[in-house]
C-alpha cells in the first residue's frame, strides 16, 4: 500500500488491488491495525487489509472544527419559528473513531451544520430540554417536550415550532404529542435525519427546509415532516398518530399507515393531499398526564398467558395486545388458551385493548368465533389504530383519574377520535 | 317495511329510505330483534333498522345444502398433488347466523367449493391432520404438519404438496416449515384465503389454481403462494422465511420483507422473478426439534427490563427481543436500562437474538453507542431476518440438544443462512 496524506475525516477514495471504492476514513480501531476502514456512502463500514490496498486518494478534506459563538441573525421580513432539540442523528456527527455517531453538544454546533434552514425563516427560539437518543426516552420525556412545545405555541412571536428527534421512536413522540396537546393553534412538526449531516447523503438538509416551510404554513396538527421516497425530493406531512417507523436505514423510514399524508412538501410549496385542522387563535393547553403502569404486548403462536401474570402482580393498570391477523389470540381450543386469563386481569381492573400486528387494516373481532370469544371477555378492539399509538393513548387516558375510575369511560375515551387516531374512511 | 321472500343465506338488496346496500342477508342475533343484518361484499356487517327499510329485494337464492360424498376423480394425463387441509378461512364458509364463519367439517365439503383446482392437476391424496384456526396453533401443530408434508414428499406418485391455511399465523408456519423440512425435493405451497369461498369476493379459486401450478413447477422450496395485488389477476411465490402478514383484510395481505418473490404465478404461467431451488432427487427429512421455551418481545419507550426476570424465573432459554431502529432498546442514559438485566439473563443461559420493529431494512449494532452497548452484552443481531422467523429459527435451533449446549454454535447456526432467512444481497 502507498502512503497517503489522508487522515480520519478526510473524505477519501480507496484503491483496491481489484476495485475502488468512495467513503470517509475511519480511525483504525486499536485492535485491528492492519485495516483501513471506510464509511461508504450507503451508511456502511466497509474494512480493508491494508496489503489489498494500492492507494488511498484524498477526495475533500474533513471539515475543520471552528471556533467561537454561532451568531444566529434575525431578518425582519421572515417569519419566526422556534426550535427543540432533543438529540437523535440529526443532532449527531459521525465519529471517525468508531464510525458510529455522537451527539453535538451545543446548539451553534448545531446550527452550523444547518445554513438552509435560515433562508426561510428566523429560528427566533431554541429549547434544548435534553439530548438523548431517541430509544431512551420515555413518558417523561414526552412531558418535557409537550410543556416546552404549549409555552412556545402561546408565544405571539412564534409562527410554528419544530422538534428535532431520533428516529426510533418518533412515532411515539409525535403521538404523545397528539393526545398531549388541547386546543392546538399552530403547526408543531417533528423531524429527522437517518443519516448525520456531516454524511454527503444527509436527509437532514431537505427535512429542514420542508420543516421551516410546515412550520409558518397554516397546518395546526402535530405532523412528522420527512423524505416522501428515498431521492431527497420532497417530503411529506404526516399525520402524528398515523405514522410508524417501517425501515431502519432509508430516509423514507416513515410511512403513513392507514391515511393519507396531510401534504406534499417541496423547500419552496406545500401541495395539499387531504384535510388539515387550520392556524387559529385558541390559547393551546397542557393535557400530559399519563400512567406509568402500561405494557404493549405482541402475541406469537402458542404464547403462554401467564405473562398476564406478570403485568397483574406488577401492578399495571392497562395493555395493550398486538394480536394476529384481525385480532385474535390463542383461545379455548388452543392449548395455551389466552380467553380465562384475559377475563381474570380485566375482572381485576386492567384495561385490554387490541391491535394488530399485521399493522395495516383494522381489528373486526366480528368476523370469526376467536374474536368473538376474546370480545365477550371485555377486551377493547381499536379499529385501524397503530400499536404504538394505542399504548401512548392507553396510558395518557389512564393517567386522567377522573376517567380510570370508571371502566365505561375509558373505554369510550379509547373508542372516541381524539387526534385523529381512527381513520374512519378506511376502506378494506 | 314490505314483507320479503329472502331468507337467510339469500343474497339480496336491501333497499333503504335513503340508499340501497347489496349483501347476504344474515340471521339477527336474538338480542336486536328490530335489526336486518347484511354481510357487505367489502366483508363488513351492517346492521339497520327494520323501520329504515322499504323493502328487500331477493338478488340470489344461497347455495341449497348438497346431499351425498363428493368424489375425486383422477384424470391420468394431469399430473398428482397432495394437499394438507389445517382450516382457516379457506376451509370456512360464512356462518349465516353470526356473519363470521366455520370450518368446513368434511374434505368433500372443501372440494365442493373449489372446482378450479381440479382442471390442472390431480388431488391424489388429501391430509387433515387437524382443523383449526392458525391464532390457535403452535409448534407442535408445525411438526405435525411437517411430518405429514415429508411423507408426501417422499411418495414418488406426488408431485407437490399444497397446504391450505389459516392466515393469522401462516408466516409462521411457512418459516418452520423452511427450518423442519431438510433436503427439500418438491414444491411444499402454502395457501390460504382471506375471504370465505361462499362469498363473492373470496381469493380463495386464484390462490389455490396458482398453488396448483407452482406444486407442479420445478420451484422446490416452501413457499406462500397468495395475491400479488388486490385484483383477482396473479399471485407471488413467496420465500417461506422471508414472508409476513401486513394487511388484516386485504386478498393480497402477504409480503415479501426485506427479499424477492420468486415467481409471478398466474393460473397458466409462472414468471420467475428470482433464483430457486429446482426439484431434484433427494429424500425429504424431518427435522422438527423445538424449544418450547421461546420468547418474542417487542420493545417500547420506556418498557421496564424486568420483564426479562419473568422469562428467567419461567425456566425460557431463549428471546427474541424486537428492538428499535437498527436495533436498540433503553440504555444506561435512561430510566430503565436494559443493559445490566441483558448481561444478568445471557449468563444465566439465556439466548439474547434480536430484530428491528421497523421490519423493513436490518439491524445494525454498530451505528450508535446505544447498540453497541446492547452488543456487548453479547445480544445476537440478526440482520435483515424477520422478527417472526427469528422467533421460528431460535426455537428450532435450541431444540438441538448438541447445539444448544454451546453458545458458540448456537450463535453460528443463528448467523447460518439456513433457509433464505437472510438476504445477503439486501442494500439500504
Amino acid at each position: 500500500m502507498e502512503k497517503t496524506a489522508a487522515k480520519p475525516g478526510d473524505y477519501v477514495e480507496v484503491h483496491l488491488t481489484k476495485l475502488i471504492y468512495e467513503g470517509i476514513l475511519l480511525e483504525s480501531p486499536e485492535n485491528e491495525k492492519g485495516t483501513v476502514l471506510l464509511k461508504l456512502d450507503s451508511g456502511y463500514n466497509i474494512g480493508f487489509n491494508k496489503k489489498d490496498i494500492l492507494k488511498i486518494v484524498l477526495m475533500k478534506k474533513a471539515r475543520e472544527k471552528e471556533k467561537g459563538e454561532f451568531e444566529v441573525k434575525k431578518n425582519p421580513e421572515k417569519k419566526n419559528v422556534a426550535m427543540i432539540i432533543t438529540g437523535g442523528t440529526i443532532a449527531s456527527v459521525l465519529d471517525t473513531k468508531t464510525g458510529g455517531v455522537h451527539p453535538l453538544q451545543k446548539p451553534e454546533d448545531f446550527f452550523r451544520f444547518y445554513p438552509e434552514l435560515f433562508e426561510k425563516v428566523n429560528v427566533a427560539k431554541i429549547e434544548i430540554p435534553f439530548m438523548k437518543s431517541s430509544e431512551d426516552m420515555d413518558f417523561k420525556d414526552w412531558q418535557k417536550i409537550a410543556k416546552t412545545t404549549v409555552e412556545l405555541l402561546n408565544d405571539n412571536n412564534i409562527q410554528g415550532v419544530i422538534i428535532t428527534h431520533g428516529t426510533d421512536t418518533l412515532h411515539y413522540t409525535s403521538s404523545a404529542l397528539s393526545f398531549f396537546i388541547k386546543d392546538l393553534n399552530k403547526p408543531v412538526i417533528l423531524t429527522y435525519s437517518q443519516r448525520s449531516i456531516d454524511r454527503a447523503s444527509s436527509d437532514a438538509n431537505l427535512n429542514l427546509q420542508c420543516s421551516a416551510l410546515a412550520a409558518i404554513s397554516d397546518i395546526a396538527e402535530v405532523s412528522l415532516v420527512g423524505h416522501g421516497t428515498s431521492n431527497d425530493d420532497f417530503c411529506y406531512s404526516m399525520p402524528g398518530t398515523k405514522v410508524r417507523k417501517l425501515h431502519t436505514s432509508r430516509r423514507d423510514a416513515f410511512k403513513v399507515v392507514n391515511d393519507k399524508p396531510f401534504a406534499k412538501i417541496f423547500p419552496d410549496k406545500i401541495e395539499r393531499i387531504s384535510e388539515w385542522k387550520i392556524r387559529n387563535k385558541n390559547k393551546a393547553k397542557l393535557d400530559a398526564k399519563f400512567e406509568e403502569k402500561v405494557a404493549l404486548v405482541k402475541i406469537y403462536p402458542g404464547q403462554n398467558p401467564d405473562i398476564l401474570d406478570y403485568y397483574s402482580k406488577k401492578g399495571y393498570k392497562g395493555i395493550v395486545l398486538e394480536l394476529t391477523g384481525l385480532g385474535h389470540a390463542p383461545t379455548k381450543k388452543s392449548r395455551n388458551s389466552w380467553t380465562l386469563k384475559l377475563k381474570e386481569i380485566q375482572k381485576k381492573g386492567i384495561v385490554v385493548c387490541a391491535t394488530s400486528q399485521c399493522i395495516f387494516g383494522k381489528v373486526d373481532p366480528l368476523v370469526y368465533s376467536n374474536g368473538r370469544e376474546i370480545l365477550a371477555t371485555g377486551v377493547i378492539y381499536l379499529e385501524d389504530m397503530l400499536s404504538e399509538t394505542a399504548f401512548v393513548k392507553l396510558g395518557w387516558v389512564l393517567g386522567h383519574e377522573e376517567w380510570k375510575k370508571n371502566k365505561k369511560i375509558v373505554k369510550e375515551k379509547m373508542l372516541e377520535n381524539i387526534a385523529g387516531e381512527f381513520n374512519k374512511r378506511l376502506e378494506e
